[in-house]
């Protein structure tokens, strides 16, 4: 995707020497002018092009020389630094760091290749967002599914598993969608999946997408945005409304279909109004154009009226709907689905007859005799029960240690939050954090096109911490606030 | 793909009602004629537009007008039947049969769509191909790994995995590789995947073959073909010689990749000459060639001297290995895996750093310890010397019952032979030997462009049969021999 053109040593004004750093950057990819700057130089870095002790162009000399906004180069800075490939020297500047070569010779070395962040100091509390409760979670019951299944009359353990996923399985998703998210599907609508990468490359196939226009929110989900991407689609982004994502924008654009996640949007949490809803579906049903509706934690939401998902007002079979178990049970059984519309259907079953099913049937089985059970609607109101006290605890923290130097943005539902900050930037807030033992993230990675205003959010994952975790987190954080 | 022009019914020769078929059949496609065929007649009939009672054209009245084999019509007609789709009536002719609708409304019916296929009788022996032995298999232990991988220190089953797979699993492939294959690889190069076809999307992508052409064997791998397809790769097929593929049409051709299958030629079971070996690594030497190496059943060889893979035999990093649990161990654990050559691993960790893992955790972790305790090992010990007296007795019997009304093709290694009939054809036989209860399967499925030889051959898979159900079930089969 990026190009080395060259790259030149001169000497910096500084008297030192300075590298002149001359990426090909492409506004025409799915990947951001941050992404491309990071990813390039951690090549030129990891090929030994950028050598340890090399001094880096300074944040200004380097947006300035590229044509790009400030905040694209000091993201890439930042998440190099982060990944230890850059060093930051107070007074002296940005300077490339030692690594441990990525690539050992076969055999000899054993850690794993991808460079694990190294924070400053010891990580006290981590907002990582993704991680789920441990101490309330099932293990006993979810054990007691595994050893079940491969108990079952198992002829199946010899066998490959349906193409579409384990029947038992998707009868009970097929319950659950009904009675959890008002959604109707058959069983024979629905497609056992790998998670939703999977998911989504699969629905680019189904419906034709390459080559082709996709919008998507923006700021949105870049793991799914990656996947369009590397699938041959466009992407369109569209700005985000109080309200969420702009129809308006969409019913001007030629796009063919729209990706968007209504429930909870993705990072910034608000709520896709019911209005918009009806205009979506109508744009849909007058241009033939499809909703994917990513529906990835639609089971926590804790203040208002539940809105219907935007497949329980589809009337025309126009929306696909996402679903996983990532979030309400365990990201670790990697299990997700796709209720495909009657009308595609014969669609899926002549493009993908070729195609065997991912997911193994033990975890497939060993779900669907947790949900069988009861087990795992007695864990859904669990937990969203304790994520909702998880919530309130992290508000009340923010409120009580932070005030109003910073705003709390999507405050309704699932197991993240958005800080607005005032004063800081993203990535002095992170850098500070660090200092102090707390670990905080940036969302700018989830903008196709990072603006200023992308730099002056931090998001906070909730979902793992307890709340005595929470409580010690955001003190810590508000010391680093000015 | 396929494109309806029209459909019309006209009076047939005698004098009853007879359709008119025209498809549209594209030869440029990767799927083969044959399938194309059979696909656009099974949506005509899904469809309501040939409906039950309407009788067929003959095989020799579609043969001419749509300017195809015999074979193709044949086959089409073969695996429609099987289906359930259509009738053969003696003396009368093909005939649309009554089926139950594809897609039920949502919720009231509940058999899953994909229409399984109806035999005449009751089957007795099965030798579908892709089953393995259940019998001999270490269930108790391979439950007992199960329960202790989610035992162990388990923060993990909270998190996802890491994107390349479970560290530990890696290490125990590399250990598994370097003793069973030849294959020096170190962890760190070894890429976890949810099944070959996963493992094939992907190198499409790494080796950015989109648009290009990549040689296959003719026949080959289907499910392997399709993915290539999907991924917009032209197949340039590759014809079979005794020793293997031919490498001069390779070296004569603009292929940028190869995909085969060297230790057991799927589906003729022959094994690649160390000669070929070392003239196809030259010729990726030469044109920076990838090699593709699918090692699907290799732990599984009885005779003669194991000729080493191709990847222990690459000296300029142009072999990707593909390896799989489904023939060694289980088909159920959907647990596959890719050595990445270490100059790849680069463009790998940029491509697919968006990127989730698709393969539970749990899995793999199982596998991990199931591989520590030394089970799987003595696993395939015990197994290699089961098929291999499944594999003799199969060889005895047909020779014993069926002598030389048959020839039996690549008799090796592996889990399946293919017989090579004469005075009969494939589908009478199958036809035959579902009416005696014994079913086998055709290959035709796995050539490109079927030719009228590829159609006399039968497949008979034998791993998850017991001796006893070869006996019966060869004899059975050689009762329906001319």
């Amino acid at each position: 995707m990026t190009k080395v053109t060259e790259l030149r040593v001169l000497i910096g004004t500084d008297g030192g020497l300075t590298v002149e750093l001359t990426p090909f950057l492409d506004r025409e990819l799915p990947e951001s002018l941050y992404s491309q700057l990071y990813h390039w130089i951690k090549k030129e870095i990891e090929e030994g092009r950028l050598l340890p002790g090399m001094k880096m162009p300074s944040i200004r000399q380097l947006t300035a020389h590229l044509k790009v906004s400030r905040n694209t180069v000091e993201a890439a800075y930042q998440q190099l630094q982060l990944e230890g490939y850059l060093e930051s020297v107070p007074k002296s500047g940005i300077w490339v760091a030692e690594i441990e070569k990525p690539l050992p010779h076969p055999i000899e070395v054993e850690q794993p290749i991808i460079l694990e962040c190294k924070p400053s100091s010891e990580v006290l509390v981590d907002f990582e967002y993704g991680n789920v409760d441990l101490d309330k979670f099932p293990l006993r019951q979810w054990k007691k599914c595994l050893s079940e299944a491969v108990d079952q009359e198992n002829n199946w353990l010899f066998q490959y598993s349906e193409k579409q996923g384990e029947f038992a399985l998707r009868r009970e998703i097929s319950n659950y969608l009904l009675q959890f998210r008002g959604v109707r599907a058959a069983p024979e609508q629905i497609l056992i999946t790998a998670g939703t990468q999977n998911s989504i490359a699969l629905i680019c196939r189904l419906l034709a997408l390459r080559g082709k226009s996709v919008a998507m929110e923006e700021p949105g989900y870049s793991g799914a945005r990656s996947v369009f991407g590397d699938q041959g689609c466009y992407i369109e982004p569209v700005p985000l409304e109080k309200d969420g994502l702009s129809v308006e924008h969409i019913q001007t654009s030629k796009v063919k279909a729209v990706y968007l996640t209504p429930s909870h949007q993705f990072p910034f949490g608000m709520i896709l109004s019911i209005s918009k809803r009806i205009q979506l579906l109508k744009w849909a049903y007058q241009t033939g154009g499809y909703i994917i509706e990513d529906d990835y934690d639609g089971e926590f939401r804790y203040q208002g009226q539940p809105i219907p998902s935007l497949k329980s007002l589809d009337e025309e079979e126009k929306v696909i709907y996402l679903g996983t178990f990532s979030k309400s049970f365990l990201p670790s059984v990697r299990l997700s689905y796709i209720v495909i519309p009657p009308s595609l259907m014969d669609q899926y079953l002549r493009k993908f007859a070729a195609y065997n099913q991912s997911v193994s049937p033990i975890i497939q089985r060993a779900m669907a005799l947790f949900m069988q059970s009861g087990e795992f609607e007695r864990h859904i109101r669990r937990m969203r029960r304790l994520y909702q006290r998880k919530h309130q605890a992290l508000l009340r923290n923010i409120e009580q240690y932070m005030g109003n130097r910073v705003k709390i943005v999507g405050e309704k539902s699932g197991l993240h939050i958005l800080l607005k900050l005032k004063g800081i930037s993203t990535f002095e807030l992170i850098e500070n954090g660090l200092q102090k033992g707390v670990k905080v993230y940036s969302p700018l990675m989830f903008w196709l096109n990072p603006n200023p205003e992308s730099n002056s959010y931090i998001m906070l994952g909730f979902g793992g911490l307890s709340i005595e975790e929470i409580d010690k987190g955001v003190r810590l954080l508000a010391s680093c606030l000015p």
